[in-house]
Protein backbone atom coordinates (compact mmCIF):
# COMPACT_ATOMS: atom_id res chain seq x y z
CA UNK A 1 0.00 0.00 0.00
CA UNK A 2 1.59 3.36 -1.35
CA UNK A 3 2.04 6.35 1.30
CA UNK A 4 -0.79 8.02 2.67
CA UNK A 5 0.30 11.24 1.02
CA UNK A 6 0.51 9.98 -2.45
CA UNK A 7 -2.85 8.34 -2.25
CA UNK A 8 -4.54 11.74 -1.11
CA UNK A 9 -2.79 13.48 -4.36
CA UNK A 10 -3.75 10.79 -6.74
CA UNK A 11 -7.77 10.83 -5.28
CA UNK A 12 -7.51 14.88 -5.24
CA UNK A 13 -6.49 14.63 -8.81
CA UNK A 14 -8.48 11.91 -10.31
CA UNK A 15 -11.77 14.17 -9.15
CA UNK A 16 -10.59 16.86 -9.88
CA UNK A 17 -9.96 15.58 -13.34
CA UNK A 18 -13.41 14.07 -13.37
CA UNK A 19 -14.96 17.10 -12.17
CA UNK A 20 -13.61 19.46 -14.81
CA UNK A 21 -14.01 17.12 -18.19
CA UNK A 22 -17.44 16.89 -17.02
CA UNK A 23 -18.45 20.80 -16.48
CA UNK A 24 -17.72 21.72 -20.39
CA UNK A 25 -19.78 23.24 -22.22
CA UNK A 26 -19.63 25.19 -25.51
CA UNK A 27 -23.08 27.56 -25.45
CA UNK A 28 -21.32 30.75 -25.56
CA UNK A 29 -24.49 32.49 -23.24
CA UNK A 30 -24.02 29.36 -20.89
CA UNK A 31 -20.63 29.77 -20.42
CA UNK A 32 -20.33 32.43 -17.51
CA UNK A 33 -22.81 30.01 -15.75
CA UNK A 34 -20.27 27.09 -16.52
CA UNK A 35 -17.14 29.58 -15.33
CA UNK A 36 -18.93 29.85 -12.00
CA UNK A 37 -19.69 26.40 -11.58
CA UNK A 38 -15.78 25.64 -12.35
CA UNK A 39 -14.23 28.24 -10.29
CA UNK A 40 -16.28 26.73 -7.47
CA UNK A 41 -15.59 23.39 -7.64
CA UNK A 42 -12.17 23.97 -8.13
CA UNK A 43 -10.91 26.42 -5.33
CA UNK A 44 -8.77 24.89 -3.61
CA UNK A 45 -10.62 22.12 -1.34
CA UNK A 46 -8.98 18.94 0.18
CA UNK A 47 -11.62 16.58 -0.87
CA UNK A 48 -12.52 15.16 1.92
CA UNK A 49 -15.90 13.64 0.64
CA UNK A 50 -14.72 12.34 -2.53
CA UNK A 51 -11.87 10.44 -0.68
CA UNK A 52 -13.72 9.10 1.56
CA UNK A 53 -16.27 7.55 -0.98
CA UNK A 54 -13.09 6.28 -2.98
CA UNK A 55 -11.82 4.72 0.38
CA UNK A 56 -15.24 2.98 1.37
CA UNK A 57 -15.33 1.86 -1.76
CA UNK A 58 -12.05 0.43 -2.05
CA UNK A 59 -12.79 -1.16 1.60
CA UNK A 60 -15.56 -3.43 0.11
CA UNK A 61 -13.27 -4.58 -2.85
CA UNK A 62 -14.48 -2.27 -5.30
CA UNK A 63 -12.49 -0.28 -7.86
CA UNK A 64 -11.51 3.44 -7.64
CA UNK A 65 -12.96 4.00 -11.69
CA UNK A 66 -16.24 2.60 -9.90
CA UNK A 67 -16.71 5.47 -6.96
CA UNK A 68 -15.84 8.23 -9.57
CA UNK A 69 -19.99 9.31 -9.82
CA UNK A 70 -20.24 9.16 -5.97
CA UNK A 71 -17.52 11.05 -5.77
CA UNK A 72 -17.84 13.58 -7.95
CA UNK A 73 -21.75 13.79 -6.83
CA UNK A 74 -21.02 14.62 -3.36
CA UNK A 75 -18.38 16.94 -3.86
CA UNK A 76 -21.09 18.89 -6.27
CA UNK A 77 -23.59 18.90 -3.44
CA UNK A 78 -20.72 20.18 -1.27
CA UNK A 79 -19.80 22.79 -3.51
CA UNK A 80 -22.54 24.04 -3.90
CA UNK A 81 -23.53 24.52 -0.15
CA UNK A 82 -20.43 26.58 -0.20
CA UNK A 83 -21.22 28.63 -2.84
CA UNK A 84 -24.91 29.54 -0.98
CA UNK A 85 -23.41 29.50 2.53
CA UNK A 86 -20.80 32.30 1.64
CA UNK A 87 -23.37 34.60 0.11
CA UNK A 88 -23.90 37.94 1.56
CA UNK A 89 -27.91 36.73 3.42
CA UNK A 90 -25.97 33.83 5.14
CA UNK A 91 -22.19 33.81 6.14
CA UNK A 92 -21.55 36.28 3.94
CA UNK A 93 -17.45 35.61 3.39
CA UNK A 94 -15.64 37.41 0.72
CA UNK A 95 -12.82 34.90 0.71
CA UNK A 96 -13.07 30.67 1.13
CA UNK A 97 -9.86 28.89 0.99
CA UNK A 98 -7.51 31.90 0.48
CA UNK A 99 -9.62 32.89 -2.80
CA UNK A 100 -12.38 35.28 -3.87
CA UNK A 101 -15.93 33.47 -2.83
CA UNK A 102 -18.15 32.92 -5.87
CA UNK A 103 -20.23 35.83 -5.42
CA UNK A 104 -17.09 38.05 -5.34
CA UNK A 105 -15.16 36.30 -8.14
CA UNK A 106 -18.98 36.74 -10.38
CA UNK A 107 -21.60 38.60 -8.94
CA UNK A 108 -24.39 37.44 -6.48
CA UNK A 109 -27.07 35.73 -8.98
CA UNK A 110 -24.48 34.16 -10.90
CA UNK A 111 -23.33 32.43 -7.39
CA UNK A 112 -26.91 31.62 -6.56
CA UNK A 113 -27.69 30.04 -10.26
CA UNK A 114 -24.00 28.39 -10.28
CA UNK A 115 -25.21 26.69 -7.06
CA UNK A 116 -28.73 25.38 -7.95
CA UNK A 117 -27.20 24.11 -11.23
CA UNK A 118 -24.55 21.75 -8.89
CA UNK A 119 -27.29 21.05 -7.24
CA UNK A 120 -28.90 19.22 -10.32
CA UNK A 121 -25.95 17.88 -11.64
CA UNK A 122 -25.32 15.74 -8.82
CA UNK A 123 -28.95 13.97 -9.53
CA UNK A 124 -28.45 14.22 -13.55
CA UNK A 125 -25.35 12.41 -13.15
CA UNK A 126 -25.70 9.64 -10.76
CA UNK A 127 -29.39 8.94 -12.82
CA UNK A 128 -26.68 8.48 -15.80
CA UNK A 129 -23.19 8.02 -15.60
CA UNK A 130 -21.09 5.08 -14.84
CA UNK A 131 -22.41 1.45 -14.63
CA UNK A 132 -24.55 0.67 -11.69
CA UNK A 133 -27.68 -1.26 -11.88
CA UNK A 134 -30.80 0.67 -11.47
CA UNK A 135 -31.12 -0.24 -7.75
CA UNK A 136 -27.98 0.41 -6.70
CA UNK A 137 -28.16 3.99 -8.50
CA UNK A 138 -31.79 4.77 -6.85
CA UNK A 139 -30.02 4.10 -3.44
CA UNK A 140 -27.38 6.27 -4.22
CA UNK A 141 -29.72 9.10 -5.46
CA UNK A 142 -31.96 8.86 -2.41
CA UNK A 143 -29.09 8.58 0.28
CA UNK A 144 -27.69 11.62 -1.03
CA UNK A 145 -30.92 14.09 -1.72
CA UNK A 146 -32.17 13.16 1.98
CA UNK A 147 -28.56 14.25 3.12
CA UNK A 148 -28.39 17.22 0.82
CA UNK A 149 -31.79 18.40 1.55
CA UNK A 150 -34.35 19.95 4.37
CA UNK A 151 -33.31 17.13 6.85
CA UNK A 152 -30.26 17.50 6.31
CA UNK A 153 -27.21 19.95 4.84
CA UNK A 154 -29.57 22.28 4.23
CA UNK A 155 -31.88 21.57 7.86
CA UNK A 156 -28.38 21.91 9.33
CA UNK A 157 -27.60 25.28 7.59
CA UNK A 158 -30.90 26.43 8.82
CA UNK A 159 -30.46 25.08 12.95
CA UNK A 160 -26.94 27.25 12.43
CA UNK A 161 -28.53 29.90 11.41
CA UNK A 162 -31.29 30.34 13.72
CA UNK A 163 -28.68 29.63 17.03
CA UNK A 164 -26.33 32.36 16.33
CA UNK A 165 -26.06 34.53 18.97
CA UNK A 166 -27.90 32.07 21.29
CA UNK A 167 -26.72 30.54 24.19
CA UNK A 168 -27.03 26.33 23.13
CA UNK A 169 -25.86 23.43 25.00
CA UNK A 170 -23.59 20.33 23.30
CA UNK A 171 -26.48 18.28 22.67
CA UNK A 172 -27.96 21.28 20.21
CA UNK A 173 -24.80 21.56 18.61
CA UNK A 174 -24.48 18.13 17.88
CA UNK A 175 -27.28 18.16 16.19
CA UNK A 176 -26.71 20.51 14.17
CA UNK A 177 -23.58 19.23 12.98
CA UNK A 178 -24.91 16.26 12.75
CA UNK A 179 -27.37 17.86 10.15
CA UNK A 180 -25.01 20.25 8.57
CA UNK A 181 -22.22 18.22 7.53
CA UNK A 182 -22.49 14.95 9.22
CA UNK A 183 -25.57 13.99 6.78
CA UNK A 184 -23.02 14.82 3.41
CA UNK A 185 -20.27 12.81 5.25
CA UNK A 186 -22.29 9.61 5.96
CA UNK A 187 -23.34 9.84 2.19
CA UNK A 188 -20.13 10.05 0.87
CA UNK A 189 -18.90 7.11 2.74
CA UNK A 190 -22.29 5.25 2.01
CA UNK A 191 -22.75 6.55 -1.90
CA UNK A 192 -19.01 4.99 -2.25
CA UNK A 193 -19.83 1.69 -0.30
CA UNK A 194 -23.26 1.68 -2.92
CA UNK A 195 -20.95 2.15 -5.71
CA UNK A 196 -18.80 -1.09 -4.87
CA UNK A 197 -21.84 -3.03 -5.34
CA UNK A 198 -20.68 -5.35 -2.59
CA UNK A 199 -22.21 -3.67 -0.13
CA UNK A 200 -24.12 -5.85 2.71
CA UNK A 201 -26.53 -3.89 4.82
CA UNK A 202 -24.13 -5.07 8.23
CA UNK A 203 -21.21 -3.74 6.39
CA UNK A 204 -23.45 -0.34 5.29
CA UNK A 205 -24.09 -0.09 8.98
CA UNK A 206 -21.05 -0.19 10.22
CA UNK A 207 -19.50 2.32 7.62
CA UNK A 208 -22.50 4.67 8.30
CA UNK A 209 -21.15 4.65 12.14
CA UNK A 210 -17.54 5.21 11.40
CA UNK A 211 -19.02 8.05 9.27
CA UNK A 212 -21.26 9.47 11.77
CA UNK A 213 -17.96 9.36 14.40
CA UNK A 214 -15.62 11.06 11.87
CA UNK A 215 -18.20 13.71 11.01
CA UNK A 216 -18.48 14.79 14.01
CA UNK A 217 -14.56 14.63 14.30
CA UNK A 218 -14.12 17.03 11.19
CA UNK A 219 -16.57 19.76 13.01
CA UNK A 220 -14.45 19.60 16.24
CA UNK A 221 -10.96 19.90 14.45
CA UNK A 222 -12.54 22.47 12.23
CA UNK A 223 -13.58 24.58 15.59
CA UNK A 224 -9.78 24.23 16.83
CA UNK A 225 -8.29 24.99 13.90
CA UNK A 226 -10.58 28.06 13.45
CA UNK A 227 -8.87 29.23 16.91
CA UNK A 228 -5.67 28.06 15.96
CA UNK A 229 -4.37 28.70 12.91
CA UNK A 230 -3.71 31.87 11.48
CA UNK A 231 -5.63 33.36 8.28
CA UNK A 232 -2.64 32.94 5.93
CA UNK A 233 -3.26 28.76 6.35
CA UNK A 234 -7.00 28.46 6.99
CA UNK A 235 -7.99 30.94 4.37
CA UNK A 236 -10.39 32.69 6.36
CA UNK A 237 -10.06 35.28 9.10
CA UNK A 238 -8.89 33.33 12.48
CA UNK A 239 -11.39 33.37 14.93
CA UNK A 240 -14.26 34.30 12.79
CA UNK A 241 -16.35 31.43 14.26
CA UNK A 242 -15.93 33.00 18.14
CA UNK A 243 -16.11 36.69 16.50
CA UNK A 244 -19.59 35.97 15.05
CA UNK A 245 -20.60 34.63 18.18
CA UNK A 246 -21.24 31.38 16.45
CA UNK A 247 -21.55 28.31 18.95
CA UNK A 248 -17.98 25.98 18.87
CA UNK A 249 -16.70 22.71 21.01
CA UNK A 250 -13.67 25.03 22.05
CA UNK A 251 -16.72 27.29 23.57
CA UNK A 252 -18.26 24.78 25.04
CA UNK A 253 -15.56 22.24 26.49
CA UNK A 254 -12.64 24.13 26.40
CA UNK A 255 -9.67 23.77 23.72
CA UNK A 256 -8.17 20.69 25.78
CA UNK A 257 -11.59 19.24 25.89
CA UNK A 258 -12.13 19.83 22.20
CA UNK A 259 -8.93 18.03 21.71
CA UNK A 260 -9.70 15.39 23.31
CA UNK A 261 -13.01 15.10 21.88
CA UNK A 262 -11.88 14.52 18.52
CA UNK A 263 -9.51 12.11 19.65
CA UNK A 264 -12.36 10.33 21.19
CA UNK A 265 -14.53 10.54 17.71
CA UNK A 266 -11.22 9.50 15.58
CA UNK A 267 -10.99 6.10 17.94
CA UNK A 268 -15.14 5.43 17.68
CA UNK A 269 -14.62 5.55 14.17
CA UNK A 270 -11.79 3.41 13.85
CA UNK A 271 -13.84 0.82 16.51
CA UNK A 272 -16.56 0.79 13.86
CA UNK A 273 -14.06 -0.90 10.70
CA UNK A 274 -13.16 -3.63 13.48
CA UNK A 275 -15.16 -6.07 10.92
CA UNK A 276 -13.47 -4.94 8.06
CA UNK A 277 -9.65 -6.13 6.51
CA UNK A 278 -6.82 -4.89 5.26
CA UNK A 279 -8.64 -3.10 2.10
CA UNK A 280 -10.23 -0.70 5.04
CA UNK A 281 -6.94 0.65 5.64
CA UNK A 282 -7.15 4.00 3.68
CA UNK A 283 -11.03 4.62 5.59
CA UNK A 284 -8.29 4.39 8.59
CA UNK A 285 -6.01 6.65 7.53
CA UNK A 286 -8.74 9.25 6.84
CA UNK A 287 -9.85 8.89 10.00
CA UNK A 288 -6.22 9.96 11.27
CA UNK A 289 -5.97 12.67 8.85
CA UNK A 290 -9.36 14.36 9.49
CA UNK A 291 -8.30 15.05 13.24
CA UNK A 292 -4.34 15.59 12.56
CA UNK A 293 -5.39 18.32 9.74
CA UNK A 294 -3.60 21.47 10.17
CA UNK A 295 -6.17 23.09 7.63
CA UNK B 1 -66.15 14.06 -18.94
CA UNK B 2 -66.43 16.78 -16.42
CA UNK B 3 -66.29 20.13 -17.16
CA UNK B 4 -62.66 21.37 -17.37
CA UNK B 5 -62.87 23.92 -14.65
CA UNK B 6 -63.95 21.34 -12.47
CA UNK B 7 -60.65 18.83 -13.57
CA UNK B 8 -58.57 22.28 -13.12
CA UNK B 9 -60.10 22.15 -9.29
CA UNK B 10 -59.54 19.01 -8.64
CA UNK B 11 -56.17 17.99 -9.75
CA UNK B 12 -55.34 21.69 -8.23
CA UNK B 13 -57.22 20.42 -4.47
CA UNK B 14 -55.18 17.25 -5.16
CA UNK B 15 -51.78 18.56 -6.03
CA UNK B 16 -51.97 20.74 -3.22
CA UNK B 17 -52.82 18.28 -0.29
CA UNK B 18 -50.28 15.78 -1.64
CA UNK B 19 -47.67 18.90 -1.08
CA UNK B 20 -48.94 20.01 2.71
CA UNK B 21 -49.34 16.64 3.71
CA UNK B 22 -45.61 15.74 2.82
CA UNK B 23 -43.82 19.04 3.87
CA UNK B 24 -44.86 18.42 7.85
CA UNK B 25 -41.90 18.08 9.69
CA UNK B 26 -42.32 18.18 14.13
CA UNK B 27 -38.22 18.93 15.04
CA UNK B 28 -38.66 22.52 16.48
CA UNK B 29 -35.71 23.89 15.05
CA UNK B 30 -36.66 23.00 12.07
CA UNK B 31 -39.71 24.73 11.51
CA UNK B 32 -39.03 28.50 10.30
CA UNK B 33 -37.26 26.33 6.97
CA UNK B 34 -40.63 24.28 6.95
CA UNK B 35 -43.09 26.71 7.17
CA UNK B 36 -40.56 28.54 4.46
CA UNK B 37 -41.19 25.98 2.34
CA UNK B 38 -44.93 25.38 2.83
CA UNK B 39 -45.74 28.80 2.48
CA UNK B 40 -43.76 28.89 -1.19
CA UNK B 41 -45.11 25.61 -2.55
CA UNK B 42 -48.65 27.04 -1.45
CA UNK B 43 -49.26 30.66 -2.62
CA UNK B 44 -51.79 30.84 -5.08
CA UNK B 45 -50.27 29.04 -7.72
CA UNK B 46 -52.13 27.66 -11.21
CA UNK B 47 -50.23 24.54 -10.65
CA UNK B 48 -49.81 24.28 -14.47
CA UNK B 49 -47.48 21.83 -14.61
CA UNK B 50 -48.55 19.39 -12.03
CA UNK B 51 -52.09 19.59 -14.28
CA UNK B 52 -49.94 18.76 -17.26
CA UNK B 53 -48.40 15.49 -15.24
CA UNK B 54 -51.83 14.62 -14.22
CA UNK B 55 -53.53 14.84 -18.09
CA UNK B 56 -50.12 13.01 -19.78
CA UNK B 57 -50.34 10.31 -17.51
CA UNK B 58 -53.96 10.03 -18.06
CA UNK B 59 -53.99 10.60 -21.43
CA UNK B 60 -51.86 7.49 -21.64
CA UNK B 61 -54.78 5.20 -19.49
CA UNK B 62 -52.76 6.28 -16.37
CA UNK B 63 -54.62 7.02 -13.19
CA UNK B 64 -54.14 10.19 -11.19
CA UNK B 65 -52.85 8.46 -8.06
CA UNK B 66 -49.86 6.88 -10.28
CA UNK B 67 -49.00 10.72 -11.30
CA UNK B 68 -48.84 12.63 -7.81
CA UNK B 69 -45.28 12.34 -7.54
CA UNK B 70 -44.31 13.18 -10.77
CA UNK B 71 -46.74 16.12 -10.18
CA UNK B 72 -45.26 16.54 -6.85
CA UNK B 73 -41.70 16.70 -7.91
CA UNK B 74 -42.51 19.36 -10.66
CA UNK B 75 -44.14 21.90 -8.47
CA UNK B 76 -41.45 21.10 -6.05
CA UNK B 77 -38.90 22.47 -8.69
CA UNK B 78 -40.79 25.35 -9.74
CA UNK B 79 -41.52 26.75 -6.50
CA UNK B 80 -37.85 26.64 -5.56
CA UNK B 81 -37.17 28.57 -8.93
CA UNK B 82 -39.51 31.51 -8.04
CA UNK B 83 -37.78 31.60 -4.47
CA UNK B 84 -34.56 32.24 -6.20
CA UNK B 85 -35.51 34.05 -9.06
CA UNK B 86 -37.50 36.34 -6.71
CA UNK B 87 -34.15 37.30 -4.36
CA UNK B 88 -32.87 40.94 -4.35
CA UNK B 89 -29.91 39.19 -6.36
CA UNK B 90 -32.32 38.21 -9.17
CA UNK B 91 -35.42 39.89 -9.83
CA UNK B 92 -35.57 41.79 -6.72
CA UNK B 93 -39.55 41.04 -6.25
CA UNK B 94 -41.50 41.97 -3.55
CA UNK B 95 -44.61 40.32 -4.40
CA UNK B 96 -45.30 37.03 -5.81
CA UNK B 97 -49.15 36.21 -6.70
CA UNK B 98 -50.45 39.43 -5.25
CA UNK B 99 -48.01 37.92 -1.76
CA UNK B 100 -44.97 38.59 -0.21
CA UNK B 101 -42.07 36.87 -1.86
CA UNK B 102 -40.52 34.39 0.48
CA UNK B 103 -37.45 35.99 1.77
CA UNK B 104 -39.98 39.34 2.05
CA UNK B 105 -42.02 37.41 4.28
CA UNK B 106 -39.60 35.17 6.05
CA UNK B 107 -36.09 36.57 5.62
CA UNK B 108 -33.31 36.24 2.41
CA UNK B 109 -31.18 33.61 4.03
CA UNK B 110 -34.48 31.35 4.83
CA UNK B 111 -35.40 31.76 1.02
CA UNK B 112 -32.51 30.77 0.21
CA UNK B 113 -32.29 27.91 2.13
CA UNK B 114 -36.23 26.57 1.34
CA UNK B 115 -35.17 26.72 -2.29
CA UNK B 116 -32.53 24.53 -1.99
CA UNK B 117 -34.39 22.30 0.27
CA UNK B 118 -37.48 21.99 -2.15
CA UNK B 119 -34.79 20.96 -5.03
CA UNK B 120 -33.41 18.38 -3.00
CA UNK B 121 -36.82 17.06 -1.99
CA UNK B 122 -37.51 16.71 -5.64
CA UNK B 123 -35.67 13.98 -5.91
CA UNK B 124 -36.05 12.93 -2.65
CA UNK B 125 -39.11 11.81 -3.44
CA UNK B 126 -38.67 10.76 -6.97
CA UNK B 127 -36.19 8.05 -5.57
CA UNK B 128 -38.77 6.71 -3.13
CA UNK B 129 -42.25 8.04 -3.13
CA UNK B 130 -45.25 6.17 -4.90
CA UNK B 131 -44.80 2.41 -6.75
CA UNK B 132 -42.99 2.97 -9.83
CA UNK B 133 -40.52 0.28 -11.40
CA UNK B 134 -36.99 1.17 -10.64
CA UNK B 135 -36.33 1.78 -14.40
CA UNK B 136 -38.97 4.09 -14.28
CA UNK B 137 -38.07 6.49 -11.36
CA UNK B 138 -34.39 6.97 -12.79
CA UNK B 139 -35.43 7.77 -16.47
CA UNK B 140 -37.92 10.44 -14.08
CA UNK B 141 -35.03 11.83 -12.31
CA UNK B 142 -32.93 11.97 -15.07
CA UNK B 143 -35.16 14.33 -17.14
CA UNK B 144 -36.21 16.18 -14.11
CA UNK B 145 -32.07 16.67 -13.19
CA UNK B 146 -31.56 17.57 -16.81
CA UNK B 147 -34.71 19.94 -17.29
CA UNK B 148 -33.57 21.74 -14.04
CA UNK B 149 -30.18 22.27 -14.01
CA UNK B 150 -27.97 24.19 -16.17
CA UNK B 151 -28.56 23.42 -19.30
CA UNK B 152 -31.96 23.75 -18.25
CA UNK B 153 -34.27 26.05 -16.42
CA UNK B 154 -31.08 27.20 -14.33
CA UNK B 155 -29.12 27.99 -17.60
CA UNK B 156 -32.37 29.79 -18.90
CA UNK B 157 -32.14 31.81 -16.06
CA UNK B 158 -28.48 32.68 -16.55
CA UNK B 159 -29.35 33.57 -20.29
CA UNK B 160 -31.70 35.64 -18.95
CA UNK B 161 -29.90 37.87 -16.47
CA UNK B 162 -27.15 38.07 -19.23
CA UNK B 163 -29.87 39.34 -21.66
CA UNK B 164 -31.29 42.23 -19.44
CA UNK B 165 -30.49 45.16 -21.16
CA UNK B 166 -29.42 43.92 -24.76
CA UNK B 167 -30.84 43.70 -28.05
CA UNK B 168 -31.69 40.05 -28.37
CA UNK B 169 -33.31 38.55 -31.61
CA UNK B 170 -36.06 36.29 -31.87
CA UNK B 171 -33.64 33.10 -32.12
CA UNK B 172 -32.06 34.04 -29.16
CA UNK B 173 -35.75 35.07 -26.79
CA UNK B 174 -36.85 31.22 -27.32
CA UNK B 175 -33.50 29.65 -26.71
CA UNK B 176 -34.04 31.45 -23.63
CA UNK B 177 -37.71 30.14 -22.77
CA UNK B 178 -37.03 26.47 -23.86
CA UNK B 179 -34.19 26.38 -21.13
CA UNK B 180 -36.09 29.24 -18.53
CA UNK B 181 -39.29 27.27 -18.47
CA UNK B 182 -39.71 25.59 -21.34
CA UNK B 183 -37.27 22.46 -20.85
CA UNK B 184 -39.54 22.01 -17.22
CA UNK B 185 -42.92 22.09 -18.78
CA UNK B 186 -41.43 19.37 -20.98
CA UNK B 187 -40.54 17.52 -17.98
CA UNK B 188 -43.50 17.83 -16.43
CA UNK B 189 -45.37 16.28 -19.21
CA UNK B 190 -42.76 13.82 -19.89
CA UNK B 191 -42.97 12.34 -15.84
CA UNK B 192 -46.66 12.58 -16.19
CA UNK B 193 -46.18 9.69 -18.87
CA UNK B 194 -43.82 8.08 -17.64
CA UNK B 195 -45.72 7.91 -14.45
CA UNK B 196 -48.68 6.10 -16.30
CA UNK B 197 -45.96 3.07 -16.64
CA UNK B 198 -47.68 2.59 -20.96
CA UNK B 199 -45.27 5.52 -22.26
CA UNK B 200 -43.74 4.13 -26.01
CA UNK B 201 -40.65 5.98 -27.28
CA UNK B 202 -43.18 7.44 -30.33
CA UNK B 203 -45.63 8.44 -28.06
CA UNK B 204 -43.04 10.21 -25.35
CA UNK B 205 -41.96 11.96 -28.34
CA UNK B 206 -45.27 13.20 -29.68
CA UNK B 207 -45.82 14.35 -25.96
CA UNK B 208 -42.97 16.43 -26.25
CA UNK B 209 -43.34 17.97 -28.85
CA UNK B 210 -46.83 18.85 -27.48
CA UNK B 211 -45.15 19.90 -24.36
CA UNK B 212 -42.35 22.25 -26.19
CA UNK B 213 -45.27 24.40 -28.29
CA UNK B 214 -47.07 24.77 -25.28
CA UNK B 215 -43.95 25.55 -23.27
CA UNK B 216 -43.53 28.68 -25.62
CA UNK B 217 -46.89 29.68 -26.11
CA UNK B 218 -47.29 30.36 -21.92
CA UNK B 219 -44.39 32.19 -22.02
CA UNK B 220 -45.66 34.19 -25.10
CA UNK B 221 -49.34 34.61 -23.52
CA UNK B 222 -47.34 35.45 -20.20
CA UNK B 223 -45.74 38.39 -22.11
CA UNK B 224 -49.04 39.40 -23.40
CA UNK B 225 -50.49 39.27 -20.01
CA UNK B 226 -47.86 41.16 -18.72
CA UNK B 227 -49.17 44.65 -20.92
CA UNK B 228 -52.53 43.69 -20.96
CA UNK B 229 -53.76 42.86 -17.27
CA UNK B 230 -53.44 45.19 -14.18
CA UNK B 231 -51.69 45.19 -10.88
CA UNK B 232 -54.51 43.45 -8.99
CA UNK B 233 -55.31 40.13 -11.77
CA UNK B 234 -51.78 39.42 -11.91
CA UNK B 235 -50.48 39.98 -8.94
CA UNK B 236 -47.37 41.84 -10.37
CA UNK B 237 -47.05 45.10 -11.61
CA UNK B 238 -48.14 45.74 -14.42
CA UNK B 239 -45.57 46.18 -17.64
CA UNK B 240 -42.79 45.03 -15.10
CA UNK B 241 -41.01 43.34 -17.53
CA UNK B 242 -40.99 45.95 -20.36
CA UNK B 243 -40.15 48.76 -17.20
CA UNK B 244 -36.33 46.24 -16.53
CA UNK B 245 -36.16 46.66 -20.39
CA UNK B 246 -36.39 42.46 -20.64
CA UNK B 247 -37.13 41.16 -23.94
CA UNK B 248 -40.41 40.20 -24.73
CA UNK B 249 -43.12 38.39 -27.64
CA UNK B 250 -44.17 41.65 -27.77
CA UNK B 251 -41.87 43.73 -27.81
CA UNK B 252 -40.47 41.75 -31.29
CA UNK B 253 -43.52 40.75 -32.96
CA UNK B 254 -46.09 43.80 -31.43
CA UNK B 255 -49.32 42.65 -29.43
CA UNK B 256 -51.34 41.12 -32.53
CA UNK B 257 -47.96 39.22 -33.70
CA UNK B 258 -47.60 37.57 -30.27
CA UNK B 259 -51.16 36.82 -30.05
CA UNK B 260 -50.49 35.15 -33.37
CA UNK B 261 -47.81 33.32 -32.29
CA UNK B 262 -49.59 32.29 -29.27
CA UNK B 263 -52.47 30.37 -31.29
CA UNK B 264 -49.98 28.69 -33.79
CA UNK B 265 -48.14 27.20 -30.87
CA UNK B 266 -51.29 26.19 -29.43
CA UNK B 267 -52.61 24.32 -32.75
CA UNK B 268 -48.97 23.11 -32.92
CA UNK B 269 -49.05 21.26 -30.05
CA UNK B 270 -52.93 20.18 -30.72
CA UNK B 271 -51.33 18.67 -34.31
CA UNK B 272 -48.66 16.57 -32.20
CA UNK B 273 -51.62 15.16 -30.28
CA UNK B 274 -53.28 13.76 -33.70
CA UNK B 275 -52.23 9.80 -32.88
CA UNK B 276 -53.94 10.04 -29.45
CA UNK B 277 -57.58 9.23 -28.28
CA UNK B 278 -59.93 11.24 -26.34
CA UNK B 279 -57.79 10.23 -22.97
CA UNK B 280 -56.33 12.83 -23.91
CA UNK B 281 -58.29 15.50 -24.41
CA UNK B 282 -57.00 17.52 -21.50
CA UNK B 283 -54.20 17.76 -22.57
CA UNK B 284 -55.76 19.47 -25.76
CA UNK B 285 -57.80 21.47 -23.59
CA UNK B 286 -55.15 22.80 -21.58
CA UNK B 287 -53.24 24.15 -24.48
CA UNK B 288 -56.43 25.95 -24.95
CA UNK B 289 -56.42 27.15 -21.60
CA UNK B 290 -52.91 28.44 -21.44
CA UNK B 291 -53.46 31.16 -24.37
CA UNK B 292 -56.55 31.49 -23.15
CA UNK B 293 -55.95 32.51 -19.26
CA UNK B 294 -56.15 36.14 -18.36
CA UNK B 295 -53.79 35.50 -15.23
Amino acid sequence: MSDFAGYLGDCQQRINTFLLEHLQQRQPRLQRLFEAMRYSVTIGGKRVRPLLAYAACEALGGSRQQADVAAAAVELIHAYSLIHDDLPAMDDDDLRRGQPTCHRAFDEASAILAGDGLQALAFDWLSRLGDYPDSIRLQMIQRLAQAAGPLGMVGGQAIDLGAVGEKIDLDTLENMHRHKTGALIRASVQLGALASGQASPAQLQALSDYAEAIGLAFQVQDDILDIESDTSVLGKQQGSDLARDKPTYPALLGLDGARDKAVQLRDQALHSLAGFDLRAERLRQLADYIVQRRF
